[in-house]
């Protein structure tokens, strides 16, 4: 029993990871370097999976980031410290799509039954590609886009932390032993993986933690 | 008025990218390196896009062939001669999906209104990437996936040659001015852009001239 995971190097994907390995699955984990500002999250990403016995992985590089029209990619807009209403500069434009497109290919060719995905959309940060209803059109559309769909055994798109809070998502990591010390979640991490502190990513992290009731093992700047 | 034209270097894609243009919009042409085999392909869409006014031109550069499982891009599985029954092995997992998937990204970074796609499902080889049920999903997805969705400005994804026989494309190409001498259509293209002449693509693409009453500018193979 095959699945492909979509590790970001990040909490969430570290602890969907783990979450697919409980669930029996032989794990293919993919990564994405799509000129991301937070560079660090890539080898994050390399650990995670070593950590997590995925049984492969992958960093495949997207050029999305020439596109520009995000605070991630683009150096001439700023990361904003605060998300404000609606949905904030650090959304990048059909990033969630072009990851699971990706994902599905990998997965027809491996034989997976399952792509899991860890977005959240109870702590985070706006985005319209955390959704569930997002989660539910890709589900159709694998149905109709591909070989595996057309014959009747489309890939299931697993999304096990949707409905979480971001302390439920880290209290459930702890107990399948998820070391997220060497998880990366800030949008503007140094080369070290410390963590500013201050963007929406960090400041979501730091009150799961706390509310988690779990010491918070993020490395800051100057630390 | 823009639209983000997907152009592979065949015949559908320059008569959609014609269409596109006859109709208005700035076209910013998208082209894909996944490994094909047929990179002829790459240097005839350049052409076409030059020729036909589009204004840009993108090859973007996308690992999928590196998943195999496709004649279209692993040296160890033959292209075959004649399409068979149901999926062909030329058939590139998810292939569409992630080329509609980055078109959606740029699309939003652009502010375009429209992303052609030149699928046609009904002289076709049985991909289900390129059926209208896929095109419809896709739809449905773009509306949930992405900020224009969510503001309800989706981008729409036209399919301009989806009921079309091959025959009444080439017509319709012919009155719009497209040189399909500038077209590669042939799975097992050499670097010259010369066809085999007797893959699937060569087939539907020589039946089309023929029921078209028009002159086949293809060069074979020892022309």
């Amino acid at each position: 029993m095959r699945a492909v995971v979509l590790l970001s190097g990040g909490l969430d994907s570290a602890t969907t990871l783990a979450i697919a390995r409980s669930a029996g699955y032989e794990c293919h984990a993919v990564t994405f370097d799509y000129g991301q500002r937070h560079r660090a999250e890539l080898a994050a990403a390399a650990r995670i999976a070593v950590a997590l016995g995925a049984a492969s992985f992958r960093a495949l590089v997207i050029p999305i980031g020439s596109f520009g029209g995000s605070a991630l990619t683009d150096p001439s807009i700023d990361v904003p410290e605060h998300g404000g209403d609606g949905i904030p500069v650090t959304y990048v434009p059909a990033r969630n799509t072009i990851f699971l497109a990706m994902a599905l290919g990998l997965a027809e060719v491996l034989g997976a039954e399952a792509i899991f995905i860890g977005v959240n959309a109870v702590d985070y940060s706006g985005y319209p590609d955390c959704r569930p209803e997002f989660i539910a059109a890709f589900q159709t559309l694998a149905r109709v886009a591909t070989k595996q769909g057309v014959e009747g055994h489309a890939v299931r798109i697993e999304a096990p932390l949707i409905a979480m809070s971001k302390a439920e998502i880290i209290r459930r990591g702890t107990e399948l032993g998820v070391d997220y010390s060497l998880t990366v979640s800030c949008y503007a991490a140094d080369d070290e993986g410390r963590a500013c502190g201050r963007c929406d990513a960090c400041r979501l992290r730091r009150e799961g933690f706390r509310a988690a009731g779990i010491d918070d093992p993020t490395r800051y700047f100057g630390q």
